[in-house]
């Protein structure tokens, strides 16, 4: 075959009211019988607009469950329990919910349908859950959603941080894409180009225009979401998640109190173009047209626990090269966090 | 199956000095014996850095012809003289020879690889070829890419009308999205939203840093291979292309002398978008950064022509709704022509 | 889409000294490091057979485990504590290896290579996994195998009684090619021609030749693999599996001491053909010229269990219309199993 | 992609009338305008049951040809004139119908549906068209059906060398695969082993029951179109053609008069397994439970031209291994033709 082949969502809708809508399109796609797995604590009206869409159309929710905690564990449980006759599973809310109605799918190899609530990272539209196993958290393989149905109305309402946090988990692929091209020069890890070419297109996409209004959610909603399809391109994470991915996991091991995925993630990846020497720019411009800085300086970070990360982060990923492993990276960005003009203020002792 | 798939390019390279690596890249994927179809009056020295590249990789052109005209009848005879025992198909320089290459593939079955020495145009990655047959031009048919290999170098010394073309080729899709809409709204065309998306996000893309550079060029051509992809997510033209390029064809008929594909289209876009009421400002911001206003006004086009144009335009396609479609529009271009500043010194009378 | 795709196995290797061989079928496939899943209590002499082969290339075991229980909490156990860095699964040994080892493969995403040492029945080649879910049997769903490799002389060595069971897996796709048409005219079951025709083609296939020896090994395995497919194109079991195994899986419940799968689906088939009152005489040939019929008067069945498994099968799988739920059977079975002459001495009071 | 994927027919009905039930497929499938190829010179009454079906399931025929020449010529230029709004492609009649029809489509990208009236060859359900291309028979790149529908009844009444010709081009495949494996060990020639053995499986399920009669023009037909599943699963003819289909090409460039393709084929295939010294028993009691040999001897072939035919045969096909390939065979030819007990009264001198 001398084409590569990829799998996209057959359905996708992004766009003001879509949550509403969601019954017309399952519909039309001919999924009458869903199993509906919900956020824990997702405010009452959303769900409730959902499914007074839902009985308009005739669609019966054949099973209904909270999702609080995302690990294989809970996701096998409810694969075991869902009943006969179901055509499609729906994840309703945050990137929790969202990972496990993903596995819940691909377990029984059911279409799925992503309706986020908020942006606040690209997993809602890639091949992987993000579960813990036996309490240890893990990127499991699972498959593309069939529907991304993003309600650009209601992603504009979520919470400031969790918007912060999707925009840091966008600058990420500038040193993402830097990561894996240094990783074939020292190891040789093969690169695809178009995946490559792709991710780093998403972010020049949502910097043309920064601003968080419905056309800026859009903008955002679908740069994640290409860069869930660069991924499956890739056949890997590659394209999406490099050294300032690992800091962040890092700094969920080592802090008293772990921040948002994307906010660690979006301040990493400023810290790593540092450290390779490109990109800086591109990635503090996104993170200053967008306010990305002053919800850092809200709530700063800690300096020690971040030093810490940078020592764990290259232990992390077998075989994974990426900046922390060229050299020991501990001097340089004790000296950026520091005495960077851009981080003033968002580190603390 | 719940999931769409689509064809993309195995292999892709958009950087500098890639027609030196072109016998490095064809002996990776394991192609021996190519066939080598290139634009006639290609300038020399292209074709001998290529040919050293295959040379040193010991790459065998089994066959070589010159390209002049994209007929479906000339592709017909070249696939009929192809030898037995050829690998591939390599077309190398403008868009009739990469149209007549790609078709000559798709008749043998074997994979073809673009290798485009300008960016006036994204058919160097979508799956038709525009073809003449029996005199009248077509849109075939044919198979994406299975490489894509572009130059950055090769194609920043291109002549800039053929850089200007290509922006305005890009432009198009704002448009062309549009006009895809009003047609769902006026006779339920479908609307694949994937494409829709991923054609948009390639302006956003460009608009970020419109300049011309070997960055910018490689921000070009990844945009306008996006919009190829997009074309085989839809599985038809409609996510690159809308009224204004049946404006563009127009205009090949009724014009004394046509101007370059893209020069057309772009100023079409810029006069569609006026009609559509949307997206101007978008399209302006991008035709002015990258000076396309300059390579129109040395060559102003002749406002009568246009107005024939417009005529014509809506009867061209049958059962292709645009904007055009939706009311007699030549009152509104005639005065758009007069009055609009952005188009002053762009039309003669 | 116009045409179905479907998934078969990239690498197939049916013949003799093919487990010697394994070695330089993964080195051929890229294979170099792989999770080795293996019956408990195999034969001594063909696991190191196999590793010699696995030694002589180079393949490194990186894990190896035996295998004595299907079930959905080994394989994610299993999953859970698979190294990083295995490159394939290879399951060897007999069907509940086999379908721990496809499910482990399947939770990974990494290729699975089937390695059977006998031909019990067609769970080799096709797309899910029976298993244990909390105690209860399901057949949950999985991948094709990317590798079948079956050395017709092990199975050839292997007892009669798997052989028998093979062969009376393969029959029962008459009655079940039968069920389902029923279905389709009851409750509009949709049938796949293609998958119907492709099973039943299988059963004459080994029918022109039903002798056990290296050929007959050679036949049997094929039309067993080709039942995989039938049932991958369909995306269901049913042109393998209708009211037989229904049988079959009642007997598993209401019997003292179940028989082997195969033998009790051979018994099942021949019986529903006479309900359906077709393709009796075929089922017949093919059991006796076996002599499937003396491994079952060898250890004759309770005709009292098999009366309450009548009772019972129609109940077993919600939906799914067989000939068993369009009237009373009990009746017409009782009267078979007493006074048909092919089953004389297969039945004890 | 650790499987391999492969296209096959998403529509297949073979049965009894189904060519009364070709609207009804038609529209099932969402095809509402068709073009119809038909063989000129087919018998009205059937083209007139075929009108009925589409007439009652409001199909439109926009497009209705008589074929008689299956040239690349006559394709394209049906091709240029296809009206547009066609949705489907109707291939009606004997193998040269069908070949245009088939071409005709893959030009155009639409789907295809052959209807065969005889099962004279295996090329209603192959992924390459046979046709003329400037007076050269070539053997084109086109796709695989997107259905198959083949009325056994219409199939039972045509003429008995057409039924014949279809017996023998199946058993070709007994020799095709030899060969294949004879050019894997002489120059390393790649086998598709899952292809070889359903290709030879086709086999084994016509020797079962190979018998004119309804069910045994189902068993032709899907043996047939299996073959042509296998072609496409190898992405060559090898399962289905080797040194027999050389001699028939041969033949038809040194014969007075050649006769049907399978007709040559089937005396091929037996005449090359003695060259083999394989298969020769299963070919010919195939060849002998059909009654095709008194359909040969009714018209015996000429020694001379078959020699001739034996010379020329090896050199046809470039790079193509067969026994043929292997060594002067024209002494043991001769000898063959004279003394085999088998062919007596099959030629003259």
């Amino acid at each position: 075959m001398a084409t590569s082949t990829l799998s996209i969502p057959a359905l996708v809708r992004i766009k003001h009211g879509a949550i509403d809508r969601l019954g017309t399109y399952l519909a039309r796609s001919g999924y009458r019988r869903i199993a509906l797995l919900v956020s824990a604590g997702l405010l009452g009206g959303l769900e409730q607009r959902l499914g007074t869409g839902l009985e308009r159309e005739g669609i019966t929710v054949v099973r209904r469950e909270d999702v609080d905690e995302a690990s294989f564990e809970r996701a096998s449980a409810l694969f075991a329990a869902l009943p006969s006759g179901c055509d499609a599973v729906v994840g309703f809310g945050g990137g929790r919910a969202l990972d496990v109605a993903k596995y819940v799918a691909f377990l029984a190899g059911l279409p799925y349908l992503a309706v986020p609530t908020s942006l606040s990272n690209d997993g809602f539209c890639s091949p992987q859950s993000s579960l813990t196993q036996g309490g240890h958290r893990r990127s499991l393989r699972a498959t593309m959603p069939s529907g991304v149905i993003v309600d650009t109305d209601v992603c504009l309402q979520a919470p400031a941080p969790l918007w912060w946090s999707g925009v840091g988990d966008l600058v990420a692929k500038v040193t993402a894409i830097t990561d894996w091209k240094l990783a074939f020069h020292a190891r040789g890890t093969p690169v695809n180009d178009f995946a490559a070419l792709l991710s780093d297109a998403t972010v020049f996409q949502f910097m043309a225009r920064p601003v968080k209004d419905l056309e800026g959610v859009r903008l955002l909603a679908t740069a994640l979401m290409l860069n869930g399809v660069a991924m499956e391109v890739a056949g890997s994470s590659r394209p999406a998640s490099g050294s300032e991915h690992l800091l962040s996991h890092a700094l969920d091991s080592v802090s008293a109190r772990p921040r948002l995925h994307g906010l660690q993630v979006g301040v990493a990846t400023y810290v790593v173009s540092r450290l390779q020497g490109q990109g800086t720019q591109r990635v503090a411009s996104v993170l200053e047209a967008t306010g990305f800085w002053q919800g850092i300086r809200a709530d700063p970070f800690s300096r020690r626990e971040w030093l810490d990360a940078v020592r764990l982060a290259p232990t992390l990923k077998e075989g994974f090269h990426t900046v922390l492993s060229s050299r020991d990276c501990v001097p340089e960005v004790a000296d950026i966090l520091k005495n960077d003009a851009t981080l003033k203020d968002c580190f603390r002792d």
